[in-house]
């Protein structure tokens, strides 16, 4: 249950999150993460901090076992004196509050130790919010001082585009038996990987290392400079996590020493431009060129002819014309 | 494996369509599915056909027997001499090829009934295209002349939105211990279910009927003349099912006697109305509006001092006039 006191001081919680009080910093997420709007207000008063983290996206289907490579990887990381800040979007993780598999207990030891930062998000609700609210506690945890941010989310819908433009190193997650030759192909998935790891590699999965390299082959898009290795993984004993890890980094090396990272932090900004941009004009649109009367009268004519409908939206599209300006 | 023959003939296969020919329904859903441009050519060859599905919603965490309730469901409505026809986009349904329960076997009897047609969207890759298809496919059984469409989805993100305003009746499906009371208080999920039906029975859940009650007793936003049932099922056995099948055709009843089935059809009219707009909206304003050395240029500068992103953004908008008309 969450309890939102009214009478926060969004100035004073920031000054708290300066000094490095973890209870702000999860004050202020849960204040974004409930009021988009008052993202303004709080960063605001964060503007002077310099941090950079870096990003890691994990992305895989639920069951394939993101959250146990997580904790893995994390127990790795913060060994390497570098603090973390994990961001789960996923109905099935133990992170998330959706145990069904019963593994919730095996994270906690990792999500207690001090320097590792966990946020779940419920994955219900959000219309459209999924994307806003991880760039927003993304950005949080940067202005915190987090080394390293990990945002893992189920591969569902658009969540994997938002992962790819949101993260710097992706990696997707597949496991044997589960369907997920057939998605990736139909699914155009081979091309936000910059890792492929299969996991739970004790139940096999050779075959699927085989059907990633040869979609990597096939694959038009491929990364100058950077082929995507396809490793297995066992997540639940850590065999295979220390290659998983060398390659994370070595990624990140490729990027830092090729310059691609600057691109890669562009192309999370220019991800969140065009949301907010979306955003914004759905709202004047939505609110402003049609009335609810219209809506409705544009309604029942379409359910008039109902298969008839492509036709019909077009011809009411043609009415509407658009102007954009900008002021230089 | 999709394999997409090239040399079709949408004319020809919406001929053999209208003759009631399973392989060229499942065609055209494929067309579809893959090239959402081509539904407005194979809708004016069905646009003489008149009949009117009942849609049904059911949404649900992974893992929490939509499936099974479905096949459950789908059983007593064929007993009835109805036509059913089944949309799943769930990563972790038996439908959707994502069968890591091992259950997938417990689902084939119920698919290959004649009267019975299933298709399961691949749920990677709709870059915010899933509804689009949902609305196109619960359209094209429509028009093939299935009596009720069921709508299964996960519920993560957009997707229970999607359901709520692409069904007639929505049911929300939740267990015991799997966080989802929680999740329910989070989101507002009390909203939007004409139904509440808690599964899994056999493992409890008495106290989270309590609380789905005590939720819809606080909802400003209950419809008048429906209190929405909440009920316990085990869709393994089938207990409690008869019971919730007879609640759903309560609630289309109530539709249908209060006339608020026009509202319920018009809500889907409206959002897919809603939904192409922002579509074509989204694709003009992000072709036109910014090249992509402006959008470089713009994420650069909002890089440069990143903790002000959103005022910097604001600023980016104010330069920005839209103007709307509309022919008459």
């Amino acid at each position: 249950m969450i309890i939102l006191r009214k009478d926060y001081n969004i100035e004073e919680l920031c000054e708290r999150f300066k000094k490095k009080d973890n209870i702000a910093l999860a004050r202020l997420i849960t204040l974004i993460e409930n009021n988009p709007d008052l993202a303004e207000e709080i960063f605001k008063h964060l503007n002077n901090i310099t941090n950079e983290s870096y990003i890691i996206g994990i992305t895989g289907s639920p069951g394939v076992g993101k959250s146990s490579l997580i904790k893995e990887l994390t127990k790795r990381i913060v060994k390497e004196n570098k603090t973390v800040g994990i961001i789960s979007i996923d109905p099935t993780s133990p992170f998330s509050g959706g145990a069904f598999l019963g593994d919730r207990v095996r994270m906690i030891n990792i999500s207690c130790h001090p320097n590792v930062f966990m946020r779940s998000l419920a994955s219900r609700g959000y219309k459209g919010g999924i994307s806003r609210a991880v760039f927003d506690i993304s950005l949080l945890y940067e202005a915190y001082g987090l080394d390293i941010i990990i945002i893992e989310t189920v591969g569902v819908g658009q969540s994997e585009f938002d992962i790819y433009n949101l993260a710097y190193t992706t990696i997707v997650m597949l496991a044997p038996n589960m369907g997920d030759a057939i998605q990736m192909q139909k699914a155009g998935i081979i091309e936000i990987g910059d890792i492929y790891d299969v996991n739970k590699k004790d139940l096999g999965g050779e075959d699927l290392i085989v059907q990633i390299e040869m979609m990597l082959d096939d694959a038009t898009t491929t990364q100058s400079g950077w082929r995507p290795p396809a490793l297995m993984t066992n997540s639940i004993n850590g065999e295979g996590v220390d290659a998983l890890l060398k390659k994370i980094w070595d990624h990140k090396e490729y990027l830092e020493l090729s310059e691609l990272i600057k691109e890669r932090k562009s192309r999370r900004y220019i991800y969140k431009i065009k949301e907010s941009m979306i955003d914004k004009i759905e709202s004047i649109i939505l609110q402003k060129l049609f009335t609810n009367n219209e809506l409705n009268e544009m309604a029942s004519n379409l359910l008039e002819n109902k298969f008839d409908i492509y036709k019909n939206l077009k011809e009411m599209f043609n009415k509407v014309h658009f102007e954009l300006k900008k002021d230089k």
